[in-house]
């Protein structure tokens, strides 16, 4: 091969190999991608998973009731404390916490009344409002078929639950509640939607679904959708006296 | 006033009528807004939240390992089942189901070794992966400071668990993990990322956290995106025996 | 001091140097950061923002509109071709791309009647539905009020424009699209949402919207998903000669 | 058959066809589903889809650049303002807008010098910072090699552009962007990452892309994350005569 040549072919691969070659990445090290700051905030679990751990704001222990709760004006709440638990009082309207919430992690255990009356939407009915606009749905759905959109562990009216999950009547249930409060727009409307997860004894009933706007029972909740502040967790007298206890939020 | 101009002046009243007015939306029945069908799959809940319920598929159940998990290369696998437990044998590997997951709900209860021995991520390591790409970090952070990125309850190297909610070694603790594989582009790209929710001992710790790409010791998580199947659950031989209990699984 | 309080002392300053001391990350190269492959695919753009780039296709370029569109049935489009501009023959029904498309981008230009006739809906009222089931409206809301959530580009009954960038009537007007297609779950639920960008002659309208199921006159989004797969571009006959002309999509 | 086993055979009929009838949901009207409050606001749209719209702010006409712009220290900015166009002025460092934004819409237009310089970074640098902090890369990659994720269109080193849509070096380019602004946690963490779309010369290259923290030239964003509020445009002053035209933009 004459030299030339060579030196033409020494160009040509040197100019595709200008052109395949892309810079080869430097080495990292690990310690590159380590964060140390800030530190952790350290909170000491319960005991088991549903007991509060202690960074939990416990919101019903089982004895006094006033003194996290109020009745839909303000007043003391008329539902009955006995047992560990406090109960639906038919007629005394909703009871709702003094304190209220943005973000939380709410652990809250619920049981509909062990002798079984009414059907569908009738049977061991109430509610648990998260900023007093949300409701999760606390119905008796063991063996009672009602609209999917309407059962237990369903964001009423407008995310059923995955699967239904309830225990029998009379026997203690558990939701363990993710909320994200929704942000706003300057113009009332919502930057981000509220954004729930919820697990029903332990099961995923509900994963990061979005809200559409507040729980409507008639109507689209779209429609009604305003900006609000923080808010209460309210409980729903729905007649049916339904039962909770052990309940316990901690603020995100 | 002239006929005419009475005329006129009516028409305008109503054609301002008209431009200023919007039509009243006609009421809505509270039927509308249900929905029956399909119906909710029932699921019977475990005992208490952390035991499995009935559509789980139980990975472990404290005796026989070899039923649902092999090692890495698809053999036998060589930790220590005694007491209920499955124990990390140094030196033997990763161990991995057999069945592959996309979505999912897992459970699983693990222990960093009672005696204390080591420092930051040297003491009580290991960890679970998710689709074997994905690491939720075990490791005993108790009393234990390391980087924010890498302690128990984090995606490793990706997300800071949002508290540090570990017990003290030799006692048992919880992981609920809800996750959602990633969906991809043709290019092999993510479409939609993996997303995970972490609650360490009931206690919240990751919520729906969006992973950049598979878990990575050296470097950055986005250059190693490349499209996969289904995936086992995996756990770390991170050379410290730490051992695991109670794991079971729902597809969603 | 004695040596064994020195000890104690260097000891102690040691521990507490240990804890409050985090580690100092070694700095990166700039190089790290760069990603070479693979290589960026070249288009070329149009002469202006509204010509069709290199890799676009050109659904209509003002001369055959058979080559891409037929009738609903499959038959010939009836619409009018004339002097670059196609325009709907009232009562022929829709034309369809013969193509179907999933995630997209899409140029279109549209033109109300000059002649104003009716009001309200029944003005200029025509549509570009993405695969054939999702409604980006077309109308002439120049001096003419509606709905907010059914006028010219609004996602039909779903999200009101942010703003009414309408022209005069007579006027070609502009819409550009950008268009992710849902993807489903195993049981015929959205898993993601189509979503939608439309900027009208150039004025943001709607920004990156989750549409919540295909456009319904009568009744609720959410309550006729199903599955799909790629879908046409169908423009609407609602009874009024509205004209469209420089129609291109990229395929994304 | 006796009387009361008949009427017992009919309850029980009924009962089961009560248990197995899901109820029939009633009609809606097509007024259930229109809004007409509040009315979308109008906006007389641009001659042209690249020309301002009536609610835009004109950032530079092509005339007086002191109007909405300051050099990087507040004073009189420094570059060089020619024919219709204002070009960097090496050395005199950024130019920013005296307004700050949140969420925007902004057009752009951007021309390299027609003699071209240098190569990879070093031809037709420069770039445009949304709220001083996310730079939208302006390169000259017109049959110009660079990192993907540093070209033209990129979120500069965190997102290539879907496309090299570059025009030839001395042609006006375009620039579309939609933004939205983070929101931000308690402890200066996002909320909301910033989000953005950008058309170059009219072609999608970002979709709804969200930002990982503020753009760096080492190292890793997500370590720099910091709350802030409203910020400028900022051109960059990279050293290259790159020159812009038309600017203006809508606070959404």
């Amino acid at each position: 091969m004459r030299k030339s040549i060579l030196v033409f072919a020494l160009l040509l691969f040197s100019a595709v190999g200008v052109m395949a070659q892309t810079p080869e990445r430097p080495p990292m090290k690990p310690e590159m991608t380590e964060i140390w700051d800030p530190e952790v905030p350290v909170v000491t679990p319960g005991e088991t998973p549903v007991d509060a751990p202690s960074d939990a704001i416990v919101l019903f222990d089982g004895t006094d009731l006033s003194r996290e709760w109020t009745s839909q004006d303000g007043g003391k709440p008329q539902w009955i404390v006995e047992d560990g638990a406090v109960t639906v009082k038919r007629g005394t309207g909703v009871i709702k916490t003094k304190r209220v919430f943005e973000d939380f992690q709410l652990h809250i255990e619920w049981r509909s009344p062990s002798e079984v009356v009414g059907e569908s939407q009738g049977r061991g009915n109430s509610g648990v409002f998260l900023q007093e606009r949300y409701e999760v749905q606390v119905l008796d759905n063991y063996n009672n078929r009602t609209y999917r959109n309407g059962q237990a562990g369903s964001l009423y009216k407008q995310y059923a639950p995955q699967v239904n999950a309830c225990k029998a009547p009379g026997e203690w249930q558990t939701y363990d509640i993710i909320y994200t409060a929704p942000r706003f727009n300057d113009d009332g409307t919502y930057f981000t939607p509220p954004v729930v997860t919820v697990l029903h004894n332990g099961v995923l009933v509900q994963n990061n679904v979005k809200l559409r706007g507040p729980t409507e029972y008639i109507g689209i909740p779209e429609y009604t959708v305003t900006e609000h502040g923080p808010g209460s967790i309210m409980l729903q007298d729905h007649g049916n006296p339904v039962s909770f206890r052990n309940i316990w939020i901690r603020e995100l």
